[in-house]
């Protein structure tokens, strides 16, 4: 792969915003390229990219998904990850998570490999949380709740059982394998650009097709560009610089460093990813004391990458889109860093494009606390006991 | 990546065409799985597909295509292959070849690789055809005449010139540069199981989505299944047996090795691709004399792989679809293969399916002769001579 080199990093205390890089190639080649003049991008050679995908878990989180789709998108993920399927989907009438299960089963047959698979409400998981302390994700039915942000924590929590450096979550309503595995290739060339422990991949899709009578391709979609005006109204408000560095905040196709993952915090809904930036800036150290010295020495790099690939995925419709705009604002809204004129642009804008009542307030997300703050060390112990349960192996 | 094993084989004299094999995964890792129990699929390693990349030149045939899809086009084709650009559009009131040309050289800036790119309608071009006596090419107006198959031969042409093994041809209007990617491989797979130096790769979409009112995954578009049906009843009625192993009549992406891309002629128009099989089969031996000994030795191989994107693509209408129904049967009809009941078949289908009058001949697709049969050794010196022309290098 090759990728366009940094032009441009917003520097945030501790934290590196770096500008979006555009994908240049799928494939760089195995031959060495003598660089002619000033290379305008950076070749990630296929050794390295293979040996962090060695790594690295890929977590799916899955909700009633066409059963076509899932199999695309797991196809997709390139062999070397661990594959970490993450399941919501009801139990009720037909049991989708049974046929999800095949369905892994039947690609691990195939492509020789192993994954993992858990539902979302398994008892054991909810109680080895509950032993935890790890109440936050535990709902009034006694079981993990709902929600991907839920989800991601279930997977990351596997992904450290399993002794992976790094995790990256792809969405499983996507339409093309070919999409998957550019995402991961990126996640990939991301963490070989950097120089901290603690790191950041956020995908931006080239082009977001909607049917409109014809294929239109649109690049900017209105939540994400609103999202982004007030995620980068955070910094701009404590720099006294205006910037437009963040353009990815709503990116659920994203991935870490564990190290970076265990202490985010994770919203609920929609707000998940707009609240990591948020604590990302909030853990930077430039306006807020830095909780982490190690952090705080380090940095932390946020890269934000550009696919060749537009991104189709299914549609969700209208209430969807004002839901995710809510609670993205919210994650912002409630943090330290917005000031008073931020807050209140917030409330007018949610206001105007109907997503909030004008004598409504503005409820805060579900927060659930950083994995670091709860007994992992437990959690892990108990978890890796029944990692079997979740286990799916070729068979012979 | 890797791919199902071959799970049956028709054998047609020295030919032998492959059922469909899918592609499992798109990437299937660096490290060696030992197969548990009997392995489905083949894994094709890395360094098998790259050294395949190394020799084999991907020629993409473009006219008035969206730069936006062509752009995304190029990116998706492996560093190490030879690209090759055959360019037919228009030139007057916007100069879209120059558009293409400066689009090709930026991607080969960013990429610091190597391109060619030549039109259709260059002068030079058709006075080295007109010199290798190979008049077919050449239309009313002196010049290498319009259609896909002309600009495919002067693809080929440059391939040899290069001194490539292989040659692959990839449509300009996918949306997907992913999808792109895989048909490359698939190439490189394919060949890495013949055993003959005559082998052809043809690419089975796996859907192909529609938009009619919600996003629709059609499996088989109405004129492949008829091509299908009528390339196949050339097999049935030869050997007794009827079979439907051809799944890939209308395959716009395919490649071959160049000694059996030399051999075989090109239909003008649509009826390119299935005069491909046609001209295959009669090779063969089975029926009519194998033409070439060594051929016949050795065997033809055929692969149909059926990718895991599915194929999206600007829509080009009904006239189109008739055309290329027309065109690809016409291909069948006029083969001496084609008995009087197939013939009378091809005719009945035509009238039905208001592709042909009741009262019309169906005319033969124009022939261009096999490369084989002209002065290739003295075409090759004299394109050598202006390749520099067609370059397109990454400059300082």
């Amino acid at each position: 792969m090759r990728i366009e080199n940094i032009r441009s990093t917003e520097r945030f205390g501790s934290v590196r915003i770096n500008d979006v890089q555009k994908v240049l190639e799928l494939d760089s080649g195995k031959t060495e390229n003598s660089p002619v003049g000033a290379p305008t991008g950076i070749k990630i050679h296929d050794e390295v990219i293979r040996s962090l995908e060695g790594q690295m878990a890929i977590v799916i989180p899955v909700k009633d998904e066409k059963l076509q789709l899932f199999e695309g998108v797991i196809s997709g993920v390139p062999h070397d990850c661990s594959l970490i399927v993450v399941s919501n989907s009801s139990r009720k009438k037909v049991d989708r998570f049974r046929l999800e299960k095949d369905t892994l089963e039947q690609f691990c047959r195939h492509a020789q490999r192993s994954a993992y698979i858990i539902h979302q409400k398994d008892a054991a998981i909810a109680e080895i949380a509950k032993q935890a302390g790890y109440t936050d994700l535990i709902g009034e039915d006694g079981l993990v709740r709902n929600g991907k942000s839920e989800g991601m924590v279930i997977g990351l929590l596997m992904a450290m059982v399993l002794g992976k450096k790094y995790i990256g979550f792809i969405d499983a309503d996507n339409y093309f394998p070919g999409a998957v595995l550019e995402y991961v290739k990126s996640y990939a060339a991301g963490f070989s650009m950097s120089t901290s422990p603690y790191a950041m991949v956020r995908i931006l899709w080239r082009y977001k097709p909607k049917f409109a009578g014809r294929l239109y391709f649109k690049k900017w979609g209105r939540v994400s560009e609103t999202t982004n005006k007030y995620l980068n109204s955070l910094l701009s408000a404590a720099t006294g610089f205006e910037t437009d560095i963040i353009k990815t905040g709503n990116a659920g196709e994203h991935a870490m460093t564990i190290k970076l993952a265990e202490i985010l915090p994770y919203a609920s809904g929609y707000a998940v990813e707009p609240q990591e930036i948020v604590s990302i800036l909030e853990q930077s150290g430039a306006v807020l004391p830095a909780p982490y010295p190690t952090v705080a020495k380090h940095g932390i790099d946020v890269f934000q990458i550009e696919t060749k690939n537009p991104h189709l995925h299914e549609e969700k419709g209208v209430v969807h889109l004002l839901d995710m705009l809510r609670s993205g604002l919210s994650a912002i809204h409630q943090s330290q860093l917005a000031n008073s004129t931020i807050k209140k642009m917030i409330i007018t804008e949610l206001v105007k494009q109907e997503a909030l009542q004008p004598d409504e307030t503005l409820p805060p997300p579900h927060i659930n606390r950083p994995l670091r703050k709860v007994d992992l060390k437990s959690a892990q112990t108990l978890l890796r006991q029944r990692l079997e349960d979740y286990s799916v192996s070729p068979k012979p």
